[in-house]
């Protein structure tokens, strides 16, 4: 069977971002459509294996800075999908440029929503560069050789 | 003397958000180089002039969500400039997904943060989409006309 | 007062057409927003000056297809704005083909209907990338300097 | 084997397209090189399931019409080629807009025509953004891992 | 008059390129529909004013590279036109990094060569993604308000 | 084990760029991660099979100047990554045409440098549009399925 790779666009820093990312991670081992070896998982490729977060001297270090974004936008380019673990109240300026950035060079957007989140209002430029959208629960079984487009079922603001 | 048009990119919900958003206006009409006249204000383009904050029916309405994103999305590609009002410890998404866009269109991000924010950290993504940083002091008098590349002066996470 | 270029998308083959083009002709010429000195028109750059229906031993000319194809690629690019005299009952291959490449390159497209044909069904995909529509009639007090969104209030088929 | 997918890009309003359309199916269906299960088929992806030609309420129906457009905006972008089954009389304005939008964004355009019309007048515009021309009896044959560029050995108007 | 703005891509380490640059330039400042002023000259845009023909120690410095790099790309994105001058014996791996760059972007590249060298081969690439090819003493009388395309009257290896 | 095709960019007109062309040919062939079989090396692909050096007069044919450039258009828009045989003193304009236009298609441009020249100077724009720069002796083991970024170890002028 056919498999796709993924940009996987998550945030890592509050709980409920944790938690959506550990779930969305095993969606995707369990799911055969999903080529999880070769997807681009930005927290794997900080430059020099060094986190921002640990190392707060890289804050200002330009070289860090330069290559872990050009590492960030090589994923984007050459994953097949862009997959972006998105939760409403808790929306991230760095998912947004992802996003921006995939919707112009052609990419798939994927927008994945914690169930208990579903409905819940998003930005309307989120809304409008998503090309689908779907629960967390759903993951596992979507079927990423077979792209389509829906509409988000949610207030959008 | 030659005018660029911008697509004014910024936040109106937060009390600092209006206050930046206020001095920037008042900044570039008062900068030659910019034609105001004819730029894309989004505020000014909700669809039939209705604004969500003010019509929260409009929260799921879809025609309007995918006809205010459209008026965005146009304003993005005419615009000459992308113009972010830019408040590192207010970032948006929205506003990402604009300035991801426009990078990989091939337009110009001009990111303009209040003096008193500057040097603050800012996401990494911004940072990587940004060609040209300046503080909101310096709006009225910058050329843009002349565009060119400098690095943000400040933290980025 | 500014003025844009156009690509001046339409046919010259049938009754029809001819009468919409001198009529959308003669509106831009009367719109101070249009620069038409300077707009493209394809009719006007036939490689050497040649057309293929008056000189029907093109039909095999490579050179000749290959210079002026590349010409209407260059105007596409090159023009501010795609002004497209769309006849919903005469469509159109060649000018699909336009209006999706400037889709894709960013580029603003307006759909100008004859307002004997205004409501009529268009193709889906006309619908999808035209970003502004409006009747022959509106066509000379268009302001080409403030491009927005609008959806084409008639059928889709 | 490898194998890509395609955009099937095929009308299904003539007695000659439909002719055409069964051809070229089951063509690709005999050719190890590509990969059908997973192809873009628009007839397969009208929203809902419906048919504007069997539903004729829809032709007002901008939530149908957005949608649809959508998805088969979506499938152009995510197909590995754009695979057109072109007829020289029966032109298509939503064909050119596929072909169009898929050269921009650097796709490959695979133009197929019946046997019995290759050679016929085809746009000057389909001629510059066609990658590649065959013979509807080569496609079954066609390798479609080694993509490569000929001419149109044919007239062009 | 309307003028435009070009990003001048030229060499300036030979004599032969020095000579090119100078009258190149001069033909532009008599040519009223260029945009001198407001023009990209990349010899103007090292980063902190240093050449690296003067600072070899620059040579290993990467934010000297990465900011004088990101400099010409700002100018080929958001300039009118790439102005190439263009000596066929002397060619640059970095012009064609701009030239084919812009391309994509769907920018007009006009190519101007040296009268002397005029017909000399030059590159298959680059005859590809050149839109219209001058000689140099045409340069001065070129209307850059109106392009159109043509073939290179030369040899092409 | 998956394998992504390459689009082979090399010259083959000196003595060192045949040694570096026939090693790096050679390393894909052992790299399990390249299917060799699909990809695009220019030299298979020049029109009717003429190559320029052997035949001179197609110096001044048009047609298979068209044909060639768009064959090698073709290859690297199709390809999943370019692959730069890259000898620093002996840079090429036509290298670079593919190098800039890849870049601005979003593909993943990977700079093979022989060993023996690396560190040597190269040009800013390679040094700007690269993903990645590696020895030629680190090609038959690089993992293709597993792009990341890096900067060029070496000097840049």
């Amino acid at each position: 069977m056919k498999s796709k790779t993924v940009y996987f666009c998550a945030g890592w820093f509050t709980d409920k971002q944790n938690k959506a990312y550990e779930k969305a991670m095993e969606a995707i081992k369990n799911n055969p459509t999903v080529d999880v070896d070769n997807s681009y998982v930005p927290l794997q490729h900080q430059y020099k294996g060094l986190r921002v977060d640990e190392h707060p001297e890289l804050l200002e270090d330009r070289e860090w800075s330069t290559a872990t974004y050009n590492g960030d936008r090589v994923g984007v380019q050459t994953s097949d999908i862009i997959l972006a673990i998105y939760i409403p109240e808790e929306e991230d300026v760095g998912m947004g440029v992802e996003l921006g950035m995939a919707k112009a060079f052609g990419k798939y957007n994927l927008i994945v929503i914690p169930d208990e989140d579903w409905g819940k209002p998003i930005n309307l430029m989120t809304y409008g560069v998503g090309d689908h959208f779907i629960k967390l629960s759903e993951l596992e079984n979507y079927n990423f050789n077979r792209p389509s487009f829906n509409f988000y079922e949610g207030a959008v603001y």
